[in-house]
């Protein structure tokens, strides 16, 4: 009886996804997940409950809203705007807060403009290739940290890096490659440093990574995010079982096509975004979840996407047992944007 | 002075884009837009200010919001869910609806569950392969037609189409042709049904075949939707000029690369969407306006996109112009997609 798209949750397994990454983590290694996956108070409080109160963000809006949903010790995970200092300002009054930087002229604004105690990381790309200084580039390293051991309110925490790369492997071993390589890269920055610092942290994060090293015990800090729900891509890759897919969308069925073996879902773009992934050759923007079990032989893929339809391929069989009006169940390529889709149903 | 993504709608060039649309549509003609392009009253006011009464929605939420608005006849132009009747009766006491059907078995739901007049379209498949009934499918339309024939409250008004595949053609004669060919199936079912509906209407929709074919005169009613705002696919597409593009993101530069001559902006993929166009071989997410003049031989493409950065290609010169805190204007790939990201700022 669904009249529209309608995310699910499965709680008891954003549960049992978060406890596990934290048995991962040794005790005196920081987790700090990311919280843009979800955006929500309601699942930040599946990890207070299991004792997390360091988080992370990549607005300055969500940092506001973490804020005032009781979280006290944020990092604004994405490299600092240069006009967020007077926001900066007045949430440091409220909670912990680090930043990231990778250029020096922003440090200098940063500098003059933040009058709030703050932690600042020095973002390092590892191969990313996004944002973030190369660890090569020890003289830009080496000027931001002498500018920030003559700052007053800003105090040098560490490095932080994002493999985001780790989203473009196609198995374990390319991840833990990845995992290996930017902890060697970001090791030597900290031995480069720990004289005059000796509390420096190296923070990491994405959810290849930190779902596939068994032991997380290189990194000071790990900042995964997408674990919490992960996905089909992650399942794809490797990354995850079938069970640990803690989200769906519930779409109602609106049409079916016997000469294209084809059901049509109100459940286009504007509900699953638009990431694909390729499988067997074919663009995937989501998979139909025919039993409660392990994917069967025959998957059924949703192939085609507009802004408010999605086409899914199935067998005859599969075809014969929808009926238009029932509700079906996607599992979405990438929690992160799809849950971003419906943002407002879990605030 | 930006802080994160903005949407900026020039309310200008969608007056123009309104006006030139609907002097092509000679009187007699129905022009009925679709609205989920702008989701928005605010936007909505300018069809208004144009004479255009009679609107196109793709769910029963933008249905009631645009109801609430003030507007008064509407086509839900996406197939009817069956659990939509109770919505519909409630939504029709308001505002004269319309409705999609291609199915007997739903036809038969809704005949009996709804109890307030309302017109019924039935949804023809001219090549789009998304939902619709062939127009060789006779049997089927028989048999829909017969039903609507002995119903109290449902009124057969016509055929609907929505061309959808003409977003992937790559110029304006492919996107005629379709048009054409799309004019000739729906023509001969108008024939078929005429001596028993003498008003049938044959409704057609989609920007690419309304914005290039001269004079719409063929079909009765026309819907298209991207055209108040256009796009980058649509100026690829040889569909609309750079400067009718009237929507753009303003984006804060957070940091430039200059060994990859990349600069990275807040703006990704929950902005933007992750629709994308190759361009030369190349995906492209965005373009970056480097002047406000028609593009020029150096164009700046929106290379890679994550949930909140957006990476841009810039030659040397470029590079040099931009800096960090400033704001660029990055006009989006498909603006109905983008436009929703930013919904609520539009409300």
């Amino acid at each position: 009886m669904l009249k529209a798209p309608q995310l699910f949750i499965n709680e008891q397994q954003c549960l049992a996804n978060i406890k596990k990454m934290a048995a991962k983590i040794p005790a005196g290694f920081i987790f700090r997940p990311h919280f843009k996956t979800h955006q929500s108070a309601k699942i930040g409080n599946i990890f207070k409950a299991c004792g997390i109160h360091k988080i992370t963000v990549s607005s300055l809006e969500m940092a506001g809203y973490f804020i005032e949903n009781g979280w006290q010790d944020i990092t604004l995970g994405i490299t600092c705007n240069i006009h967020w200092t007077e926001d900066i300002n007045l949430l440091g009054q409220k909670a912990s807060l680090n930043i990231v930087v990778e250029d020096a002229h922003v440090l200098r604004v940063l500098m003059k403009e933040i009058k709030i105690d703050c932690g600042v990381f020095i973002k390092v790309d590892t191969g990313a290739g996004r944002t973030g200084v190369k660890s090569s580039d020890v003289n830009v390293i080496d000027d931001l940290v002498l500018l920030l051991k003559n700052s007053e309110y800003l105090h040098f925490k560490g490095f932080l890096s994002h493999a985001g790369h780790t989203y473009a492997c196609k198995n374990k071993e390319e991840i833990s490659e990845i995992y290996f390589q930017s902890y060697s890269q970001m090791s030597v920055l900290k031995e480069r440093y720990i004289k005059d610092f000796s509390n420096i942290i190296l923070s990491y994060g994405d959810t290849p990574s930190c779902s596939v090293v068994d032991n997380l015990s290189h990194f000071d800090e790990y900042r995964p995010g997408n674990f919490v729900f992960y996905d089909l891509m992650q399942y794809e890759a490797g990354v995850c079982s079938y069970d640990e897919i803690a989200v769906s969308v519930a779409a109602p069925v609106i049409a079916k096509h016997k000469d294209r073996l084809e059901i049509v879902v109100h459940c286009g773009a504007v509900h699953l975004s638009k990431e694909y992934i390729e499988i067997e050759g074919q663009k995937v923007y989501g998979e139909m979840s025919i039993s409660a079990q392990a994917p069967s032989l025959n998957r059924a893929f949703v192939k085609r996407l507009s802004q408010e339809h999605g086409v899914i391929g199935v067998n005859k069989s599969v075809f014969e047992a929808i009926n238009v009006g029932d509700t079906v169940s996607i599992m979405p390529v990438h929690s992160c944007l799809t849950v971003h889709q419906f943002a407002n149903f879990l605030k």
